[in-house]
């Protein structure tokens, strides 16, 4: 499986940390007993080929760009501060296509943001920082905005609320995509407090 | 203060990244109280110029290397796979130097065997990942390695356990070097349920 984590100018740094640590670890404790094509296979993907630079100056050479990746089983998008990322058609327009072909489109944080702007989030439910709940709803009239949760699943689109919260969901992910013993052994390899407060809205 | 994070080849990628966002989010939240000079200014720091190759491939561009960093208030020496850097002359005798020049030197996770094999650690209880103790004893002779806990406290040492406790070790410095409310506020931006498992050994 192919996960792809999208990273921007000036995306935070655990909101992709946190998602690419999950995923490479959970490939690693999943080869120990089935040695061979690793499980999932993470790549960071960027809108050009030029390094990014992450929140606070650190400094993210892309494997990859939006005009070349391999074909995706989950992309994720983190946040940061996406105020320019939002008013950029062609990172826009290719979330949108992406949600078309995807397993799975995840966003971490603000990057609930771009999902809205993409309008993959039309009739579901999402999360985000609690900082950015009251902004999500004022710029995106008509969105399920939900709080006090870690992550919310609709499925083809996951949510995580801010930062750390990505881990929760990527481990609720990797459950999904593998089982339940894969989530807790890459839990406990990371020695993570794995806080399952998600799930699917009442609604 | 200046927040140094040795950088090497494979470094965990949680294991710098969490002390990374930790440290860069508690002087972004502090100047938003008390703008000016930030509270923290954080480096990542390599042997050499080269880009890194974090764990499972992540390109880690290091701000400065260990001959050319600023004098540094904080060292902290992330985990991986440590078995080149422990057969690195000119990086253990970096540490065991910079061991006598600041104010505090942290190892995250399997960090702790750089910390040992540089001698710093003699007459200091420590703790690593849960992997990992067994080794760390067999391998130092003498070492009280204590297990348990999400970090070990010595005052001018302190080590954390596994991969995501770098980041409960890390608000625990936050408290130390500038007080209890900056690290409440820190763990609650990065929305992250921090566990205060730490402390000075009993012995």
């Amino acid at each position: 499986m192919h996960i792809g984590i999208y990273v921007f100018d000036p995306v935070e740094v655990l909101d992709f940390a946190g998602p690419y640590e999950v995923f490479t670890t959970a490939a690693r404790v999943h080869g120990r007993s089935q040695p061979g094509v690793p499980l999932f296979e993470v790549c960071t993907i960027a809108a050009g080929h030029a390094p990014v630079t992450a929140r606070a100056g650190l400094p993210v050479l892309p494997d990859c760009t939006i005009a070349d990746h391999p074909p995706l089983d989950v992309l994720i998008i983190p946040g940061g501060v996406v105020t320019a990322e939002l008013a950029r058609p062609e990172v826009i327009e290719w979330i949108a296509r992406q949600a078309g072909q995807v397993q799975t489109l995840a966003s971490v944080c603000t990057g609930a943001f771009l999902l809205a702007q993409a309008g993959v989030l039309r009739g579901r439910a999402v999360t985000t920082h609690w900082e950015d709940t009251a902004d999500l709803r004022a710029m995106f009239a008509g969105l399920e905005v939900r709080e006090g949760l870690r992550w919310v699943d609709e499925g083809a689109v996951v949510s995580s609320a801010g930062i750390s919260a990505g881990i929760d969901m990527c481990l609720h992910l990797v459950e999904r995509l593998a089982g339940r013993a894969l989530a807790e052994c890459t839990a406990r390899q990371l020695e993570f407090d794995w806080t399952e407060n998600g799930g699917r809205p009442a609604s």
